[in-house]
C-alpha cells in the first residue's frame, strides 16, 4: 500500500450494540458511510451471538469478524495487523462505561453515544482513562454537527451579540406520552428503566442535549441550578418532564424544559441566546435557517451555505444553498429503489412495487417533450402549442 | 460467496464525470452510500485521464479501474467477471446521450441525471435503445425520492382531493441572478452554454424538475401549452426565467413558473395541488411537512414519519418523525470530524483546527454532572445546587 | 362653532347599500370609525324602504336621514346646511356608476368600492365625470392601505431592488368551491350572478385586488397580457379561476393567479417582486413581516412599525412593533363584552353568556397576587412559595 | 327617546390618562370605537388642566367635560343626567386604585388597565369595594380578547387535550434592551420607576398578561412558584427579565419566561399547553392560527372563523377567514388618508403627500381596462392582447 494510499485509507470501524430493533446504531453507521471516511469491519452487534452474526451478513461483515461479546471483540481486533481504527458504542446506556474502557483498555479510539455513563463517578473514572490512553474519545452529542449551529458558536465567541444575557433552551418530544413502554418498543423500554438508562429518563435522553447544545453554543458556565422533575405518565419511574433554571458565570441566566410528553412536538430542540447586541434563534426541525436579531435592526436569516457565513460553517456542508440537508436522503432513495429495481432484473423476479414509482427513460423521454414543446411556444411568441402532436 | 451473500451483496457502480469542480456527481455518490446498497469501484471521472485518475485515488477506486474515457470504461467493464452492474451519468446533459447509449450496449445498466438528453429525438431514440437492452435505466429526478412526496402522489391517486383542478408548480433560484458564468463557476458556465446544456437553459436544468414533480404527483396529462422564455441577465443566450400554462386532460389548468434570477429564492421548488375536495402543499426547502387541506376542515401538516402516512411514505424513511432528514448530515459530520482528529492523533499530526469542537471525554462528564446536579436538586424538592461543589 | 373645532370636525359620512346580509358595508363603517375622522349620519342601507330604516336605527343614524332611495338621499342630503361630505359606495358592482354618478353630480364626495363599475365603458364615462366635478374619488383597493405594502412601494420607487424583473402575484380563496351560491349565501349569490357582478367572477372580485397590487408596489405598467379564465364548478357561469401571464413596459414579466376553488386558502393574496439588486416578498395573511433578500446578502424581516422603515410605513401604524393589528381587535372585544355586561347590569337583565369570561376584579386581585408571590419568591434567592398561604 | 333608542344607545364613556405621549389610552380610544358601543363624552386626560383640555379638543371631547383632575371629574359626572356611564383608567400603574376607588364611589362602571394596582392589599381593598358597589369592574387583559384565545380556553374545558401536565408560557420583548428611559421615552421611564410602576417591572408589565393568558386557557390553578427576577440594564432597578416555575394544583408543571430584552423579540406572548390526549399553540404575532395536535394524529390548524371553531370563538370575529385582522386597520387607513384629501380639497389646501398614493378614479378605469383585457384574452382563447389599444 502506497504512503498515499495510506492517508487516504478509511478508518476500521467496528460498533458495539446497534443490532434488529435498535435506532441508534443505524444511524451511526449512515453518519459513518456518508463522507465515506470509515469502513464497517467488525461488530458485536447484539448481546446474543446468532443475532450479531445475522446482522453482520445484513451488514457486509465478514462472519470472522461478528463477535459474540465486546470483550472478545476488543481482545482480536487488537491483536490483528488490519485490526479496527475505532469502535462506536451504541448500546443502551448502562453499558458505555464498561464497553468504552474495555476498548480504551486495548488501545482502540471510541466513539461513544449520549449520556457517556450512568452515573458522575463512572464518567470521571472514563475521564481518568482517557487521559491516561491518549486515545480519542468522542461523544455523539450530535446536535453540534450542524452546520449553523456552528456558525451560531462562532457568532457568540466573535462577540456579535455583545454580553449574553438569556438562554432559553427547549426540547419537547411527545412519543412518551403514553405507556410506549408496555408496547414491545425496544426505544422506549430501555429508555425508562434505570437498570439500563440509569436514574435520569427524560433528563438523560435529551435533557441533556439541550444542555449541550447550550453550552456548546454560548460557552458560558453554569453556575448553579434548579430542577423540577416529573413523571407524568401513570406507573412510569424515570422522569419524563424536566423544567429548569440556570444561573450561569458571570450573571446570565437561563431556562431549560425537555419533555417526551408533550403533545405535537416531534423532536422539538431550540435554543435561543440573547446579548445586550442581538439575539440568535435555531430549531432543529428547521436547521437550515438561523435567525440573528441585531438589537435594533430588522432580523436577517441566515441559511446553511448562504450568504455572510463563517469557516465552521461553510465546513460542515455538501450541497448549495436551498438543497435541505434532507436533499441527500432523496436522493439516496432513488438510488436505493433503483438497486432493488436492479436487483431485482438481474434475478428475474419482481421489484418491490414500492420502488416502481422511480423515474425512467418514458420519464426522460416526457422531460424531453415538455422542454421541446416549451420551447417551441416561447419562439412563436407565447401561444399555446398541443403536447403531443 | 454464498447465495445469501451474493444476494445481498452491494452493487457495483461506476461513474462518467462527477471529477474536481462538480457538483452532482458528489451528491450521487453520497447517494449511492448512504443505504449501503453501492460500492464505487469504476469511473471516467473527467474528459483528462490523470484528473481522473486523481479523482479515483481520493474516491477509492483502484487505479486500474480509472479510465481515461466512458467507451474504455463501458468495454474493459463488461469484459471483467466482476465487471460493474450499473453506471452514473454525471456529465453536462450534452454527453448523457452518448454515454447511455454506450453503456447500454454493454449490456450495463444506467442511472442518469436529468436532463436525459438534449433533443426530444435523442430521448427518443434512447427510448428505443433501452426496450431492446433488456437494461435497467433511471432518471434522477430527485425530488420525487422525498418522503412526502410519494405521500402526496398516493393521497391524490386514492382520490383524496377528489377531482383536481389547478395545479401551481414552481421553482424559483437566485444563484444566476449576475453574470456568473463569467466568474469561472464551474456550474454557471455548462449551464449557460448552448453547446453542453442543449437550447434551454433555466428550462431544461430546473423547470423540468417542476414539471415532473407536477406529473409525478397529480398523474395528469398535459394537454396544451404557453410558454414565455426569457433570458434577463444581460449578454446570456439561454433562458434564465421561464414562465408556463398549463392545459390538463380532463380540464385542470396549471402554472409553472421556474427562475434563476428570483432573488432571496434558494431553491423554492414548491408543489401546490387542489381538488373538488382539498388541496396539497409541498414545499422542498422545508421537505419534512406536507400540508393537507380537506375541503371545509381545518389543514392538517402530515409530518416526515409522522401520523397517518401511507406505505410509500413509510418506505422513505431512516429515522423518526421532527429529526430533520438533515439530522443525518449532522451526525455525519461528528463523525467525519472524528475521523480527522483520529488520524491526526494516529499521524502525530495537528488536527484540522475546525474539528476540535467535537464533543468528548469533558463534555461526556460534564453531561453527567448536569444530570446528577438536576437530579439533586429534584430530589431535594426543587431547590438551587451549586454546580461544581 | 369655532374655527378650530371647525377643522377638526368629523367628516359627515353617508352610506349607500350596506344594509343585513352584506359584508362590506360593515367593514366601510369599522374602517371610518377607527381613525376617528368619521360620523354616519345618512344612508340608503337597502333597496327596501323599512329594512333601510331598521339599519339606520341599529347604526345610530336618524330615522330622518334614512332614505328609501339613493336619489332621494343625494338630493335632500345636498340640501341641509350639515348635509353629509362624502358618501360610501358599498352595493353590488352593478350599481357602482349610477350612484356614484348620482353623488357626484350633487357635489358630494365618493369613497367607492371596487371594482369601480361592470364595464370600461361605464368607467371612462365616470372618469370624465369626477375629473368635471371636481368632487373626491376615492377607491377602496383596501391592500394598499397595509403600512408594509407601502414600505414595498417605496422601497422598490427607490430603487432599491434594481430593475425590476419578475412579478409574481396571486390571490388565492377556496370559498366558492362548491355550489354555495344555492345555499342562501348572499354574497355568493351576487358575485356569481352576471346581472350584479358583471362578466368578471373570480377576475373582477379578487383578480383586481391582485392587478392592483402588483400595480402599486412596483408602478410597472402592462404592455400586453394574456388570460385563461374558468369556471370549475359545475353550472357556474362566471369563471372562479384566473391564470394570466403579464409582459410589462420595459421588458418585465409577471404572473398573476386568482382562484375561488383552491381549498386551503382563505385569503391568500400575496406579492413577490425581483429586480436585478434585490427580492421582496409580501403576504397579507402575515401582513406584519414583509421580506427583503438584497442580492448576495442575507434575507430581513422587516416588521410593521419596526427598524428600518421609511415615513410612509411609519404613517400607517397605530400601535408599537410585534402587536398585530389584530391586536385593536382583541382590544375592541374587550369593550365590546363589556358594554354588554354594563347594559346587562343597568337593565338588571343576565348578560351574554359569551361575555361572561372577560378579566375582572378577581382577575386583578390574583394579578397582584402572582406578582407579590413572584416577588417573595425572587427575593428569597428562588425558593417555591405557596401561591395563597 | 324612544324605549328602543335607549337599548341601542351607545353607553357615554370617559376617559382618566390618555394625553399626549401616552400609549394604552389611544388603543382603549380605538377600541371603544371599534364596534361602536361607546362614545367618548369626558375626561381627565392628562395631570395638567390645559394639556387635558388640549387632548379634549382633539378627541371631540366638549371643553366643559374637559376636566382638570379626576376628582371633580367623578363629581361632576355623577351629577350630570347625560353623566358618563364608565370610566376607562389608563393612567400609569400607581394612579389606578385611588382613581378606579373615585369612580366606583361615585356610582361609575370602571374599565381599568392591568396590572390593577401596584399593592396586593390595594387589589384586595378594591374587590371589596367592587362588591360593595354593584358596578362593573372590567380589565384589560386584552390578548383574552383573541377570538383563538377564547377557542382554546373552550377546547381546553370540554375536556379536548384531556388532563392538562405541561403549560408553558412566555412573553419576550427587546424594547428595553438599552437604557431607553434616559432617552425621553415617557413609556419608558414610568415602566422602569417603582414610583410610577410599583415593585414590579417587566413582571407587572408583561409577565402579569404572560400569567393571565396561561390561567385564562387552562383554567388552572396556581399552587405554588418559584421566581428569579433580574435587571439586565444597568442601573435599572425594576426587573427586565423574569423566569418562573409554576406548581399547578392537580400536578401540572408550568415555566414563565417573560423578558423586555431579548433581541429580536417584538411582543411575543406565547402560550403552549399539553395534556394527556393533546397539546395547543397560540402566539400573539399570528393571532389568527391555533395549532391543535391530538395525540397521535397529524396537527390541525384552527384559523380565525375558520371551520371547526365553537361559539366563543365565532363571537370574536368581525370579518371572512384569512383577513386577517389587522385587514380593518388598512381599510380604515385609506378611510383616513381618503378623510384628509377631502378636508384638503374642501379647504383648497395641498393635501398630504403620504396620502396621494390612495386608489382614486384612474385605478378603477385601469381596473376596468384589466378586466376587459383578461376577458377579451380569455375568449380568444388565450391569446395575449395589448394593454392599451
Amino acid at each position: 500500500m502506497s504512503n498515499e494510499e495510506t492517508a487516504n485509507r478509511r478508518l476500521r470501524l467496528g460498533m458495539v450494540g446497534g443490532g434488529p430493533g435498535a435506532f441508534i446504531g443505524g444511524v451511526h453507521r449512515i453518519a459513518a458511510r456518508l463522507d465515506d471516511h470509515y469502513e464497517l469491519v467488525a461488530g458485536a452487534f447484539a448481546s446474543d451471538p446468532q443475532r450479531s452474526q445475522a446482522a453482520a451478513a445484513e451488514l457486509h461483515v465478514p462472519q470472522a469478524r461478528a463477535y459474540p461479546d465486546y470483550r472478545t471483540m476488543a481482545e482480536r481486533e487488537s491483536e490483528r495487523d488490519d485490526g479496527i481504527d475505532v469502535v462506536a458504542i451504541v448500546t443502551p446506556n448502562h453499558l458505555h462505561f464498561d464497553v468504552a474502557k474495555c476498548f480504551l483498555e486495548a488501545g482502540i479510539h471510541v466513539i461513544c453515544d449520549k449520556p457517556m455513563t450512568t452515573s458522575l463517578d463512572d464518567a470521571r473514572t472514563l475521564a481518568t482513562l482517557v487521559a491516561r490512553s491518549g486515545r480519542f474519545f468522542g461523544l455523539t452529542h450530535n446536535y453540534s454537527g450542524y452546520s449553523l449551529v456552528r456558525q451560531a458558536r462562532d457568532m457568540v465567541a466573535a462577540g456579535e451579540l455583545g454580553e449574553l444575557r438569556v438562554v432559553q433552551v427547549e426540547y419537547p418530544q411527545d412519543w412518551l406520552a403514553t405507556r410506549l413502554e408496555d408496547s414491545g418498543v425496544k426505544q422506549a423500554e430501555w429508555r425508562t428503566d434505570p437498570q439500563r438508562s440509569g436514574p435520569a429518563g427524560c433528563l438523560g435522553d435529551i435533557g441533556t442535549h439541550a444542555y449541550h447544545l447550550a453550552r456548546f453554543v454560548t460557552g458560558l458556565e453554569v453556575d448553579s441550578l434548579m430542577a423540577d422533575l416529573h413523571a407524568f405518565v401513570e406507573g412510569r419511574v424515570l422522569d419524563d418532564n424536566v423544567q429548569m433554571m440556570l444561573r450561569f458565570k458571570g450573571g446570565a441566566r437561563g431556562m431549560l424544559w425537555s419533555s417526551q410528553v408533550a403533545s405535537g412536538n416531534e423532536n422539538g430542540l431550540k435554543l435561543r441566546v440573547y446579548g445586550s447586541q442581538g439575539g440568535l434563534e435555531w430549531y432543529q426541525e428547521d436547521p437550515n435557517h438561523l435567525i440573528h436579531a441585531p438589537l435594533g435592526e430588522p432580523p436577517r436569516t441566515l441559511t446553511r451555505n448562504g450568504p455572510a457565513l463563517g469557516d465552521a460553517a461553510r465546513a460542515g456542508v455538501r450541497i448549495p444553498p436551498g438543497h435541505p440537508e434532507g436533499y441527500l436522503e432523496a436522493f439516496a432513495q432513488l438510488y436505493s429503489d433503483f438497486a432493488e429495481r436492479i436487483r431485482a432484473l438481474d434475478a428475474g423476479r419482481d421489484a418491490d412495487p414500492l420502488t416502481l414509482s422511480t423515474p425512467g427513460i418514458d420519464d426522460g423521454v416526457e422531460g424531453m417533450l415538455f422542454i421541446t414543446r416549451a420551447l417551441e411556444s416561447a419562439e412563436a411568441g407565447g401561444v399555446w402549442v398541443d403536447f403531443v402532436l
